[in-house]
């Protein structure tokens, strides 16, 4: 498409890398940035810059903050016993969303995955057994929430992990019916689940 | 969701700006771009601020480019004595990308809407009536296609350009079913017109 200039090209070829863009929507979004350039494009563009500068890796739990250890390991009022491990970033954003857990996070950085090439040493694996084995300073660990996804690849770094923190309390997510899910459009995976683990009223 | 840093929440705000990203989505472009630094977030970052600062809008046509008059109308090899009416630099894109049209562009900037308030007054309409008139350098315009969206707004248009233009040579797009279409899918008006408008074979 030569009549776009090169530098319109490459901003929809970057956009369209985003997850959720295809190249038709990274066009109408390249659009509507150029549109609204004072809005829009110039507070983007300094706030990428930013993140840019200002993002990083907590070398303790791998959440990103501006600070390492990030706000979420140096909260003192974070439980420090129970240590929930998510797959990625986005898991422990969806668990603070929910409002669930008070404890501490540890992020892999994905899951276990022979197709994808994704071995135990690409996870963040040794810092958590390091946390976990770690009882000198009063913040020994009492027990493991294994938050992986309810995936093949989820489950299989589970049970990798649950074999590696032996006869520690380790713990994980329950299966059932999502709230507000109907049994109609449940898989059978999902539903045997819901039976199995049913519960007294 | 005190959990993330200023920084990562206002990206994730701008994101949810563009269109064809939500909430959600926005928060997993976000991660994703703060996961491929080196090859999305500083390129993406520098990509917005060559556009914001390199990117102008056409005088002549009101096509978005590095220069004005744009490559389109500054291009020798295409006929001036046909203009084709856009609502928007989008839908250039989409004519250019199919490759039927050698003439020269006018780009309204929306379409007429009583809804949204958008009068004749905010779109470049004078600008166009100054080209169609404008008889002095050669470059006299024999034929009007208004290329308008085939919906209420783009058509309102295209009936109030084509009182403007008076008796002139004014065109439009035919309607019809889409090329790989199937009649099942189709709405009535759009068999109704390509069934009035049917051709012998």
């Amino acid at each position: 498409m030569a009549v776009l200039g090169s530098e319109i090209e490459r901003l929809i070829q970057l956009l369209a890398k985003l997850p959720g863009l295809g190249p038709r929507s990274a066009r109408r979004a390249a659009l509507a940035l150029l549109k609204k350039r004072d809005t829009l494009l110039e507070p983007l563009a300094d706030s990428l810059r930013e993140a840019a500068d200002a993002i990083l890796t907590c070398e303790v739990c791998g959440n990103l903050d501006t600070q390492t250890p990030c706000a979420l390991c140096s909260d003192p009022r974070r439980d420090p016993h129970v240590l929930c491990v998510v797959e990625d970033v986005a898991d422990l954003w969806a668990l603070e969303r929910a409002g669930v857990f008070r404890g501490r996070y540890h992020v892999l950085g994905g899951a276990l995955s022979a197709l994808d090439g994704v071995t135990p040493e690409r996870l963040n694996v040794g810092r958590l057994l390091e946390r976990v084995s770690n009882t000198g300073n009063g913040q020994s660990v009492d027990e493991v929430i294994l938050a992986m996804n309810a995936t093949v690849e989820g489950q299989t770094t589970a049970h990798y992990l649950m074999d590696l923190l032996g006869d520690r309390k380790v713990t994980r997510l329950a299966h059932g019916v999502p709230v507000g899910g109907e049994l109609d459009y449940l898989d059978e995976g999902t539903l045997s689940a819901a039976f199995k683990a049913r519960r007294a009223l």
